[in-house]
């Protein structure tokens, strides 16, 4: 393993990170443009609705009002929810108007008008006849054959199942000792990035739309707007300067950015629309509530011998990315704990008249984890086996299959585990907790794992590209596609071509965000970022060097093999007296510049997989039912660190994340009415900084991976999927209570305490 | 020669063209930022003075007024008034302030305020303590050795003359059968473009300069702006959305460029420059005036025998190009028509107290070809030979030196000629004008002729690069820095494009005008833009078409030899149904598109030449002396015309510009005061609609050069060239007296008739 890097493995300032905190760095809703409208939706009351008729005259009369449109005046082209990854078994079910109300808050028509008040009161001006149809909320409900159809599919099913079949589960069950089944669920957090969502569009008199938005792929935003709107690709420029989080979210197109398209062309004049936060919930994605009902059978030693999964997601009006999270759920419970030989996994996606869920951080992962995890721990109590023990003798590892069906490559499971176990003296800590089991405070302590691939192949072709531009003082310009969704990407790029290169990471520029100006970029999501799109910036880093290893070599008479590069120098190896720095070399001599010099490079990846343990201690308060998380171990095997500090950070956010998704954050539908019970800050609770615990992060850098830039895998979403399961064994190993349902709220705790009849004396 | 072409020759509608006539084009001065200040500059009023004392205090009191700098607080490094071509002699003889004033209009402060007008009103604030200095205006006076320094050089020359020296010229003039020599001398037109100079500078926190600017050549402010304020070039970014024109003028870095930068930086607020039309002629570049001593031996055959030139360019109180055209001007004389023995030619620059000339389509060409066709004009008619024959016996052909010492490929001049002459009926129309010498109005035809370089090579090592990106759907982006000044340069690279990648125009989107995103150029000066930047736009446009067809090979099973792409069709030759199109092959079946490609090329260039012969009709007017141009036949030879129209606009826009420089354009300084005496457009007279002639403008194609792109080289220069002496020949022809200093006003005619005692009835 490399070890004596210059820029890799340095927590560097970010490229931006002064811009942000000063608060000069630019979002989309920062854009002005003189004369610019403001946009915005009206969106249903019903969850379910034949809409008989829209008569727009009453807003189009209030004064200010520039401009509306109905269902009658947009395209009617069924659209993919999502452009990216538009590989990713994506269902065209969306009108940029619906054709009927399938949800409270499904935008119906659009209103712009010169202030975002009056946009506001137009809508109540526009004036909707609804046919009220029968709604649907519930997974099971949605499946019966009289229930009403959301989309006119078969058992309100998206596509047909996803099916997982080997070997011969009745014989596998038939084998084992104990069987263990049951069912878990999760609930419907929202993402709550702190930018909600906004656009600026804005025509060009030749027909050139140019769009500011904050989404993760902005060359899918571009795809797919051609596509709708029948504009081709050189005519839609996308700019994404700045991003204030997105966790999967915005890898999905939005209503209202086609909505500002066609209002910026129907008024020829700019037009900006910013969500509310009522909106960013209600028009947003939440992540998808899945039920997993998980049996296993388990020899007495704790060997797997058989594993079936009947997996259902419940994505609500649309499908967005349910396919997707359903398939990767089951292929992720198939994989982290070995049972190869006889598994039956299905999946099934079903719409319902919730709000849309899509894509976000831990995509799938989070919900199929959390089963299988919780069930190991069952398993490990019922067999009085040690939690971490049987976990590291069934932890996939080198050679197994992965959820992408290609082998593992090493073993970075069992690795977590044995370090984690190791930092927080597992044995000893739980003895102390379970000493303490006779207070009002109960401890405890949990453990769960999992595993994230960095990209999405072989489902999506990953593609990444970069190009670098040498400047005449040696300085270089580094475009690349990829999003910078908050999390530092764009500053991992930038080490990765400076290591790259052997010049100074100052001496890097980022051009991004600016499909006018950048390469051809999936995006982000699916962690792919440092590992594809890093890939690329390598490689193009790779060839940008040997041209000017091939300058030096002409110019100092020496054969390329004997050069090397560092710190902006290129000297004879052993002889670092015969130098010529880079910016000699390339501007030479006279005034016009020796060399142009511009490297380039398209990087079609393959898949790696990062993995985890987290390692959570709780208290739980029996009296209130509130439980507080102490502290966790986190233990992340990513290949290469590029910037620990940015590592760190994700580890930190993840898991700030997956406590809320755990015991508070449930955007709550009313299963009557379909309205939305906590779409705001104030009803909806995340976990302040006062309700973290004392994080340990290590980051394990054991296996580089060959294929990935500088052994770098990606980190992004793992650190949201483990801490679940950890947080729901730690409850059970704090009161002896198995919560399968998340968030694992004090109401939930109180009533299973009561139900256990524990109570302080006991 | 290649006649099939699908784009190249088709005069389409410029790619900015729909943007520009709806009036939604930006400019520098359209920039708007959020808390952006407005900055002036205070600037002598005295032509020579040393500056004793700058106060600013009572400026920065002045509510409003938020900066105040001043040669205290602006970097004190010596800079070369022109960025580009920096290789072209240029001499660093400016600072940002100066350390005295040497024109009026030098500027030696400046301050940024919330309005224009309270900045204007703060300069009269800045009191400044001045030392007079006594001042010259004519450059045989500043050659005087008692004459005043301006810059402490030998006899205020810029730099050491230029010399050229072949053969003997003495014994050259005894071998001729006459000799020849008058002192020829032009005037200081002011280029006029539009839009006068403005730049909007803003910097971001992390150091970065943002910097919108009406510049030629982009890379060129950003290099020199590093240099000067010690800023990494990629710190610094360069953006020109659209420009009103420049003429060579604006390849020079001007004061408010770095000005506006500091007050940027010292203020933490975006400003924004922009000069009034007076600060455009005062703070702006003229054109040299010019002198030229000529004296050249000729035999009875109307052979050249020897040449010696005196050739001394007045350059203000700058250097700017001052020793670029002169040497320019002399290569010119020396090449344009035979007399390879013997000549002797010597050029200097020197140094006044008037405001800098500086670059100016047709750099030296338009001083020296005055000079020199003018006395091939005057031997024609003491030797009783046609003027054209005369011409076409001496006429630089194939074979013969060019200015920039490579031999001349084709008969280009002798083409123009000969298809002028015929198409103007030359004898017949001559005979004509000749009978009707007894009115008032007098009429005369003249013929003129030029060359000039694409390219500055190799005075400059040109170089230009080109990226082509292509899109999903099989549109391009093409990324280049060439600039376009309004001519169309963009629209030319556009067609290039489309002509070599064989897809339709309209697919082409350019990307230009921005230093972050697109490759190193030089810039737009020479007339390079088409034959340099060009030649990179077809190389990448190869290096893209060879990576499709290798994929279309591959998908068709055919030999890569044996495919084409037309139209967007690629298809194997002579089987037009086995085909697959651009779109397909790029995008393939699934959603991530099936390729990406990316084609690239640095060019590094050579020269080529353009020819023109402009054949001009005049009518002089015995009682008021004004001249007025008829009809101007214009033959210009640029190889192969990327699109017509074009260079129709050029050759037209050319030949209005000439006119007013040969009749009525002429900014006056004092010669007593130095101060300008005509800095607006309603005391400086540039002809209008109603001034213009009839022109025929035609377009040779006959010598496609071989390293031009399509054999398409220049003609920005050319047009303003052959213009000036075709006029001043034609008045000879008119009234029978020979103008040797331009302009030619009423009041020079009126003077020369009386002194010559012509009138209507002589």
């Amino acid at each position: 393993m490399q070890t004596d890097f210059a820029v890799i493995g340095a927590s560097t300032v970010k490229v931006d990170g002064i811009e942000k905190v000063t608060g000069a760095a630019m979002y989309a809703a920062d854009v002005m443009l003189p004369g610019m409208l403001y946009g915005k939706i009206k969106r249903s009351p019903h969850p379910h609705a034949k809409i008989v008729s829209i008569n727009a005259g009453r807003a189009l009369a209030l004064p200010g009002v520039e401009t509306v449109l109905t269902p009658d005046n947009v395209p009617r082209v069924k659209h993919k929810g999502s452009p990216a990854p538009r590989g990713g078994g994506l269902v065209a079910d969306q009108y940029i108007f619906a054709d009927k109300a399938r949800f409270v808050g499904d935008g119906l028509a659009a209103v712009a008008a010169l202030s975002e008040e009056i946009a506001e009161e137009a809508l109540a001006l526009i004036d909707i006849e609804y046919e009220l149809l029968e709604a649907v909320f519930d997974i099971e409900e949605a499946m019966r054959t009289d229930a009403p159809k959301i989309h006119d599919t078969e058992m309100n099913l998206v596509g047909p199942p996803f099916m997982l079949q080997r070997g011969d589960v009745d014989q596998g069950f038939a084998e084992a000792d104990f069987l263990f089944e049951h069912t878990y669920s999760t609930g419907r957090p929202s993402p709550c990035y702190m930018e909600p969502n906004a656009c600026v569009c804005t025509f060009e008199n030749s027909g050139k739309l140019t769009i500011w938005s904050s989404t993760q792929s902005a060359f899918m935003v571009r795809g797919i707007l051609s596509e709708v709107l029948d504009i081709p690709l050189h005519k839609i420029r996308v700019i994404v300067e700045h991003m204030g989080g997105g966790f999967g979210a915005k890898q999905d197109l939005y209503q209202h950015e086609f909505v500002c398209a066609l209002l910026a062309a129907k008024s020829g004049r700019p037009v900006k629309m910013e969500y509310t936060r009522k909106e960013a919930f209600m028009g947003g994605r939440s992540r998808h509530p899945v039920t997993v009902n998980l049996k296993q059978g388990v020899r007495q030693d704790g060997t797997l011998t058989a594993r079936q999964v009947l997996h259902t997601s419940n994505t609500g009006a649309y499908a967005s990315h349910g396919l997707g999270i359903t398939a990767v759920g089951c292929l992720d419970i198939a994989s982290l704990y070995r049972c190869e030989e006889h598994q039956r996994i299905e999946g099934r996606a079903v719409y319902t008249n919730n709000p849309i869920a899509g894509a976000f951080r831990g995509f799938g992962a989070v919900q199929a984890f959390f089963a299988l995890d919780s069930q190991m721990d069952e398993i490990a109590h019922a067999l009085n086996i040690d939690p971490v023990e049987l976990r590291l003798k069934n932890a996939a590892g080198d050679g197994d299959r992965s959820p992408s069906g290609h082998p593992i490559l090493g073993n970075g499971l069992a690795a977590c585990l044995v370090r984690g176990e190791k930092e927080m003296n597992w044995i000893e800590e739980r003895k102390k907790t379970a000493a303490q089991a006779d207070s009002r405070i109960r401890r405890g302590w949990g453990v769960g794992t999992e595993m994230h691939s960095s990209g999405a192949y072989p489902d999506i072709k990953e593609v990444s590209n970069a190009i670098l531009n040498m400047n005449e003082d040696g300085t270089v310009k580094l475009f690349t596609g990829v999003a910078d969704l908050g999390t530092g990407s764009l500053t991992v790029m930038a080490q990765i071509a400076a290591e790259e290169l052997g010049i100074p990471f100052k001496d890097i520029q980022i051009v991004y965000g600016d499909t006018d100006a950048v390469p051809f970029d999936l995006g982000a999501y699916a962690s792919r970022t440092t590992y594809v799109g890093g890939g690329a910036v390598k490689k193009a880093a790779t060839n940008l060097k040997s041209q000017l290893l091939a300058l030096a070599s002409g110019k100092m008479e020496v054969a390329v093999e004997d050069l090397e590069i560092r710190d902006g120098i290129i000297s004879v190896k052993g002889v670092p007296s015969s130098r010529v720095s880079v910016k000699e070399l390339i501007q030479g001599e006279g005034s016009v510049p020796a060399h142009t010099l511009i490297g380039q490079a398209t990087h079609h990846s393959k898949v790696a997989y990062s993995f985890a343990a987290h390692f959570a201690e709780v208290e739980v308060d029996i009296e209130t039912g509130q439980i507080q998380v102490k502290q966790v171990v986190a233990v992340h095997e990513v290949g290469q660190a590029v910037n620990p500090i940015g590592v760190e950070g994700q580890i930190e956010g993840g898991i700030q994340q997956g406590i809320g998704h755990s015991l508070t954050e449930d955007y709550v539908i009313d299963k009557q009415t379909g309205q939305s019970l906590n779409a705001s800050f104030v009803d909806y609770k995340m976990p302040l900084a006062m309700d973290m615990p004392k994080i340990k992060s290590i980051i394990l850098e054991e296996v580089p991976h060959p294929t990935a830039p500088f052994g770098a895998k990606g980190v992004g979403e793992d650190p949201i999927i483990a801490i679940g399961p950890a947080i729901a064994n730690a409850v059970f190993d704090a009161i002896g209570i198995r919560f399968r349902e998340l968030p694992i709220t004090p109401e939930k705790v109180l009533q299973a305490l009561k139900e256990k009849q524990v109570n302080v004396s006991s």
